[in-house]
């Protein structure tokens, strides 16, 4: 898996550089950040990334809803190849979640940018991008840049979204100077390099994960409304409790994971809360969120199915009401063959191993895929933790993804996808 | 149940005209009130207090933890009969719970006062109370005024605790002004009123309950401690959900309470926080409450080890810890019958029907209980609904039982629980 062929040149140690001084930015004690969308520390990360965009030679530009793109125009009025990810990150997060992918992407344009002889025009522009609010921690839905970029959310609608606070999308925006006014380059092509999250590289000493397909994912937002009681006082039978019911709803959903083999389904709940939440009163209403992913999505039907035959079973032995509303959906969709082709072919002339695996977690990429041919990479992620502060990649892994992602990159822009 | 010799009588119209004015204050949408202790609309009710205390005659008195008395002194140095319930209230909480119980002893106070012989001077003097954050839930453990009146709590710790905001109790009384300098009066016997909670006047259509015994009653805060995690790409068998663990343990919970017959065990979590709560994170903590509550102290201890046997094997499953903290506990405490044998005469009396009851939660009086002789009352609630908005009690009902509860404090002041 560690190839110690680029941990040791000008280049890598300049990436290494620069990756380090955006760990710095939301760090916290247990070795991870905290960067949450819009917040003060996503705004200091995207002031990093906009003041080495200049230094490299790229021209910043920001859309409405906060996307930050670095454009170089070798041929003016050609379209783009994208290459980028997410600065933002989750509660508590890893350094390495969207971050690496953002950092990996600018240098490989800055390799781009000055490797390129003076007159040799690639078919396409190159832009370097930070898409905003992948993680969804604090404005729900995720992959909320990319999904307007793609057209697949309104940009109003996506302004209006609030957090807990009550702050919206344009308020958090405005307070860090992000509102833009750019429409963002026309996409010909895309590419984003990310850790795994996952096993399989880690499992099989492999160095890149050639993104093949995303597993396809259905979440929902969940309302169990219940009657609020007295703990002590109230007879059982006499309950409707919130809590209980939606308990039973977090117990049925693992449930669920385990009728199928290991790997088939994976289903959570993430966000939880109890109203009024006071130590001797039976909740009246509990909102939460589910998540359930698949591979198959027979088996992700099939899951639906199970589920909601066992939310009326809950409803029925609580005495509760739960209120189902379907939030953020993708299917599976195959990555194009030949970017994956393409991909093992730059890995190969770099001698780096490496294997097709699937995106079990939602990324930008898998909004782009469905509007130009689009790239995914992988590094191995130790252990596959993430979304936690014990995230963790080597330098050697790390350095290998910029080599690999800087060479797709060049050929993206000489057009190797078209037609 | 309702005997309509009370409703029309001047004193009962005063009362109800007080009651009202009461119930307006942090009154809600849904027709309940929300004044949780130490917040606006409760030093709004506390003002609402000491106002009606001051017209009917008492001197006001507020210790350090803000119980606040009204004192009548007719006998220099004698103790006191104190008489009184609370005026605070969970949120989004009924009119009646706690402040029916304020005004009918300010009102059993009025009418003694008012209708004292100039030469008769009883053997003990009265004070009404308004007991200090009874209900726990901005800040825990509920109870908190009388445990601090009776000894069983420093009032040093009680000042230090802080709700959810960081805020402290000796901030918060300070901010409405009701830290007092006062030590209350030396206490001879106590009498409480209050809405049952429970159904069991309703179907027996009796008008009072005379409360024999509480249910014993132990409160546990707990910390479910799992890891941070991605809800997608984490593969099930690496996961330490924190909120699957604290899921089964509300799931075993209640069933622990359905292996009993019916109002032999009641069981139930009425607070839940995870950590980070975010839509697509596996949550690394959750805390919460427990409330197991029986009649019968050996079905506690039995469900105690029942339960520890469950979490046990949630912490085996689940790969989470669990950590219990016992936080507020008390045991089966019968009531004493020459106090019950009293109420019941003063009822039949007045031609009101009565029954001996169990309290199931838990009031002020359970704690001066273990201080003096104490009698407590109940009135009837309409299908035993409280911590509701819905909670009610019809006027009548409400009238008889300061008919009943001002007899009952005039006998005591006679000292008719002596020796």
């Amino acid at each position: 898996m560690t190839i110690e062929h680029t941990a040791t040149s000008p280049d890598a140690e300049l990436f290494l550089r620069d990756f380090r001084s955006l760990s710095q930015i939301g760090e916290t004690p247990g070795g991870g950040v905290d960067r949450q969308a819009a917040t003060v520390a996503d705004a200091q990360a995207r002031a990093w990334f906009t003041a080495l965009l200049g230094q490299y030679g790229f021209t910043v530009e920001v859309d409405a809803v906060g996307n930050v793109f670095g454009l170089l125009e070798w041929n003016p009025g050609a379209p783009y190849v994208l290459v980028g990810s997410h600065l933002d990150s989750q509660p508590l997060a890893g350094k390495f979640d969207g971050a690496y992918g953002v950092a990996a992407a600018l240098h490989a344009g800055r390799r781009l940018a000055a490797g390129h002889a003076p007159a040799h025009r690639p078919k396409y522009n190159l832009a370097v991008v930070d898409w905003f609010n992948e993680e969804g921690s604090r404005f729900a839905p995720s992959m909320m840049g990319s999904s307007v970029f793609t057209g697949k959310m309104a940009a109003a609608d996506a302004l209006a979204i609030r957090d807990t606070d009550g702050v919206s999308v344009a308020e958090a925006l405005a307070a860090i100077g992000h509102t833009g006014s750019g429409t963002g380059p026309v996409p010909a092509a895309c590419a984003e390099i990310h850790i795994e999250q996952g096993r399989s590289l880690e499992d099989s000493d492999t160095t890149i994960g050639l993104v093949h397909s995303c597993w396809a994912a259905e979440k929902f937002t969940v309302t169990v409304h219940g009657e609020q009681a007295h703990t002590g006082s109230t007879v059982i039978a006499d309950r409707r409790d919130a809590l209980l019911g939606a308990s039973r709803l977090v117990v049925l959903l693992r449930e669920l994971a385990d009728r199928y083999p290991a790997g088939a389904l994976h289903t959570s709940v993430g966000q939880l809360t109890v109203l009024p939440n006071s130590p001797v009163v039976v909740p009246r209403r509990v909102d939460l969120t589910m998540d359930l992913r698949s591979a198959d999505e027979d088996v992700l039907a099939e899951a639906k199915q199970l589920l909601e035959q066992g939310i009326k079973l809950i409803e029925d032995e609580v005495r509760v009401r739960i209120e189902v509303r379907g939030s953020h959906a993708w299917g599976v969709r195959p990555y194009p063959a030949a970017g994956v082709d393409l991909a093992r072919d730059c890995a190969d002339s770099l001698g780096l191993t490496s294997r097709p695996v699937y995106t079990l977690a939602g990324h930008d990429s898998i909004n782009m895929n469905d509007v130009v041919p689009t790239v995914m990479l992988f590094v191995p992620s130790r252990e596959g933790v993430s979304h936690n502060e014990g995230e963790f990649t080597g330098d050697s892994d790390l350095c290998a993804g910029v080599d690999v992602l800087t060479e797709v990159v060049r050929r993206l822009c000489e057009g190797a996808l078209d037609g």
